[in-house]
């Protein structure tokens, strides 16, 4: 057993940097413990070694300064490891299991959890339901982009791969299951796509790019996905998506008219969120005009997906009304067509066995659809800036050098 | 048979009559035949006699000049009728039959309607999906504030009453089964109200205390009813709801939680729609009040039912924006709960034969709920007044004297 | 805490007796723990001290030595109780707590359980999926019809009432929560009760009196009870229900369209199981003759809810075929109409919660309506006898004078 | 037009032919028009001309002398065709429209059809819920494997293809729409196939290949298709299923643990219906075979689906009870394992347009996968006897030449 440990910290808007921090614990924060009056001590949890851990693009609203993560704030949801360390009451993992761990943490016993909502767990966050590792606001859970990680009520949160070598022959793929491909899934789900649908998404990032990949393997017949990024784009069209460049001139309805014959879509999917800018070159900031452009394209009956993230909470927001998350929707033109919308996020384990299913039987390349790269932990920092600057590459950071 | 018609009229800002028509043609409207590519002469159509025919809280909002309507825009979406004539293709429906006509006009042949989404229908509106008798920019169908109407698709459209003395008996409660009994039952469902829900409806109008009654028939534990006007509180309190005051002092949080015991609910179902006003005496029109209310109360992972209208244009609204429908959603607050929103027009045929058969067997009595009130057509005038000054009524159109 | 306990035990066909054992230990079965690897010791367990716990119809079962059930076999799995101690990892129950147990026990950490089939959990019972309380070929736990019991993964099969002194006032409802009141809920849902339905349930004992209330919960316009026993369909009648004679002449078909006008219903319920009997004066053990009944009344499209318990080894059975659970199935018939059936055990946790705050806001008197009749843990051996002479009681015992 | 028609006539066991009959009329069966009190006349009705039309397994049936079918019973119900005649109230199909035709003929007006029940509609046939084309006891419609056939309510039950052009060079996909895609398709759903399932498919028939087919769609992991016919199992295997033959040694169970390592699959579809068969050579019929291995192999909580035939007649049948459609189902193990059977005609409507959009998008080669073969009109009756022979090729007989 090693007894420090590293992990990547936020220091500061645009900053990151591989801190050494205490090697982990079986214990829950305190402030967990202390709001919910249970022992912090944690007979439930094991401990991690990170195989891969992710960046994700929700990472780069806490580096961007668009939220209030304090510096110091340790970063990493997207957790991949193997068992090295294991509390008295974890019964069904067992010490060498390699795993993934659901970004949402949940303890599997309350109402929430029970009814499968495991993103907004009751019991993991004093803020509100819903917590995470290496988050703002989410529970004070140390993060993973680090060489070890605890992680609670174990025997619930994780997936055990069946087999631990070809579990790491396909580790760029599994890594996917922490987040992605269940988020992307999950929003492709949720739009109601299903054999034949025509679907849109909106964002070419890793996210969107695992909602089109899910889309597809839903059964759409024609997945689009639009973005103003020509490199994410093409990354788009390299497993079969449309990409449509948003930086062009023309309505968006029209576009989606070029390719399918008419201007609407049986789902859409906002895989973007808040920081959404409008269309055109040089176009500003524009936080709802993502979700308005999935309502304007949407069959009348309609589903609009939205995994992409939206906050109560934006300091740097263009008006007063987005900085706490007021946003001008268009409701008369949503509810005109009878649209539903489903937000929130995704609640990891009602998917990610069978995505891992998929993965496992050769039925889905997540990593190369997304341009999985591996990288060393001490690479992350130039990870995140690289990402940042919109490259069509999703990092997995490698701390153990376990990855062929 | 008849050869004229008597119809209720929109004459301008606040101002109804009745005025003389043509009897009805077996035909459909020329726009839709010519937008559409088929023929006016519609064997699929029947004429009924009006028994029953209810003024809607969604006819006030082109009365109050809240809409384009134009002067002389026959009114009138909630048909109950007599069968007295019958296109050549109307198989199933025979003339004698006492039936209930949904306020949205389908086709049962396009591939909405197939999915049973008939509010929705392709092929009866050239604006828009979806058709209304005697309303603005759906369709150009003649109202049915009238003695006779005229009925497209009558074996798809009409719900038949098994028998004709029981349903002249129970006509007060199955008039409701045109409109507000399945349109609240819809917001009800579709928010997601189930057998032990705490369930909150804004809006005592008659949709939302038919929500409330259709909440009580799925099984909701506890329901609550927020509006300002204490006649439609004390009416909602009849039938076992909770009233909840929305002029007091204090947040709706607050109040909730006194009945219940918490701060959420269940379910919630926006009764209102974009004429919403903020709270407190004398508050001003807010339109996206009410929903975010809904959104701050709802339990995370709660669904928001909006049987409430939204348009797309409002040439009376607060800004800008609202003017064409784009409305301040507290989006970052629904998101982080995990809400999902259900918007539209009832789909009147999924919900209408289900509440038939609770009413004949004794086991809903809507009319009582929402205090039907029988009017004959000349009163017609006088019922819209009385009903926008707030009256807690539902006003029932009588044309012929036939309810006892 | 005591250092002893009572619990009632199977003696031999036909007999039963109040044994004492000894106290429990925060212990699973030792053949549990030793099929799955894992430790005896449980930390997520607790003991309850037993506030009430009922004599349930598959109780009966293993009485009438219609099972492989060896004498000395410990009863009980309907239990509700006080929290008295708590291993380690129970953190969200507390002692003190008063809770209802549902029958399936349950991890809360497999596959199934994480789907909410808890009532075929993998890691609790050596022979199959699914186990429960004090009863044979369900993995060796210890029943419940005692002074005390142990429960394991305590936080997630619990459900704890809100207030201590609110539940001991409806204590003969909440004691329904355990199985019977749950049981027949999902009997009626998995028929595709919903508002308006007609509901045919076969059998009035406490399953099907539970089917029937809860198909009235479910919004069911009429429900129709069908037993040979007249007490039974009084019970039934006495809210609201209607008896159906099963001795009297005539087809069942023409019994329901008596009632209904027409013969058949909307959704079938078969609450009696594999010890059914053909219908008439003394007629014989049929034990299909219940599944195809309801399959005969069963409207097209119907679905068939099937609650009542089939098994596969039936000593006790009429023909070879029966005996290891092969029936005549008119599988023909259903087909021709397009039916679905459920089977199963019913996984309590999908219902309890809801069912409880029925109960707790004054919306179901379930104790009422199935004649809940409270005994001593001494008087168990005369309440089996009672109940298999189908008196239309369900016997609720009170081990420590708790009940008011 | 036309003034004779060809059709497919059975002419006792064993024996088919091509006889005359008169063209086609807008008309209604006369024992349809009769039973229900509506004009024979049928404004609703188009003729078409046969494009395709496609021998079934269950035409097989009834020529092998299973069935009640009279000499002289036209066949056919798998129909494409072009519309060359059109009744006055059909107003959404033109003359010219390539479409097909679901085996279901449904009026689109009843309760049934409104549901999506189109399997099961109320006003088609005098003996039972539910018609077809060409097909003992369904109503007494004319078969359609003719050079014309009528088609009533057409605007509900024809799909229309986009593009003539593309549909002539499609068709060999295309005309699989009008009975087997869609109902392997409901067989697999129905089943609970979904993402990452493992599937066991029943039978390699045409309808056992489309549900294989279908199960791939829905996103399955696995899919294996049992069978006892050497070259059906290639056919499967041809499109990426794993072939299990069931005439070699060995449980199924322990088959299907060689292939996905648990003897155990998430969903299983029977596709063969009432004329199975036990396993190993020459083994004689066994009606309840397949579906109680399906029910062995079906994991705890998992759904079978059951599109193969069952009757609620067969005078060819081993035993009096099977005679009637009973059959010796092991109900005590399906309950034992809380599965769920879903039975009947498969609703072609709800999924023809799904499987259309995926057949255009170039996403579903169907017609390769099942082995479409082209016959003229005057060989259907050597392609009657070489399906009865069991080869692996579905027939599509091409009437008019019109296929490439």
């Amino acid at each position: 057993m090693a007894d420090s440990n590293r992990v990547v910290v936020y220091q500061g808007p645009g900053k990151v940097a591989v801190e050494s921090i205490d090697y982990p614990k079986l214990e829950i924060p305190e402030e967990v413990a202390s709001h919910f009056g249970i022992a912090q001590k944690a007979p439930h949890a094991v401990i991690l070694k990170l195989v891969t851990t992710n960046i994700c693009g929700s990472d780069q609203h806490m580096v961007r300064g668009r939220t209030t993560a304090p510096v110091g704030q340790t970063l990493g949801h997207e957790i991949t490891g193997e068992v090295v360390e294991t509390g008295e009451d974890v019964l069904f993992v067992k010490k060498g299991d390699i795993v993934s761990t659901p970004f949402n943490i949940a303890c599997g016993r309350c109402r929430l959890c029970n009814e499968g909502k495991t993103g907004i767990c009751l019991n993991v966050n004093p803020a509100r339901p819903g917590a995470a590792y290496g988050y703002v606001d989410m529970g004070g859970w140390i993060g993973g982009q680090a060489d070890y990680v605890m992680v609670p009520y174990a025997d619930f949160n994780l997936l055990k791969f069946p087999d631990r070598d070809q579990a790491l022959e396909k580790i760029l793929d599994l890594t996917m299951l922490s987040d992605i491909f269940p988020t992307g899934y999950h929003g492709a789900i949720t739009a109601g796509t299903t054999t034949g649908s025509t679907v849109y998404v909106a964002g070419a990032g890793p996210v969107g790019l695992a909602a089109a990949y899910a889309a597809q393997l839903l059964g759409a017949s024609v997945v689009m996905v639009g973005d103003m990024n020509p490199e994410r784009l093409r990354q788009a069209e390299s497993f079969g998506c449309v990409g449509i460049d948003l930086t062009s001139e023309g309505e968006l309805g029209d576009k989606v008219a070029d390719i399918v014959g008419e201007p609407v879509v049986d789902a859409a999917v906002d895989a973007v969120g808040f920081e959404a800018r409008g269309h055109g070159e040089g176009a500003a900031e524009a936080p709802a005009t993502v979700l308005n452009d999935a309502m304007t394209i949407a069959r009348a009956g309609a589903g609009i997906g939205i995994p992409g993230l939206y906050v109560t909470g934006d300091p740097g927001a263009v008006d007063d009304a987005a900085k706490e998350g007021t946003l001008g929707v268009r409701l008369g033109l949503g509810w005109s067509k009878s649209n539903y919308f489903v937000t929130g996020q995704c609640p990891v384990k009602q998917y990610n066995r069978k995505l891992m299913n998929m993965i496992l039987s050769d039925k889905a390349d997540i990593g190369k659809a997304v341009n999985a790269t591996v990288i060393t932990l001490d690479e992350a920092p130039e990870g995140y800036a690289s990402f940042d600057q919109g490259v069509a590459r999703k990092y997995v950071i490698d701390p153990h050098g376990m990855v062929a």
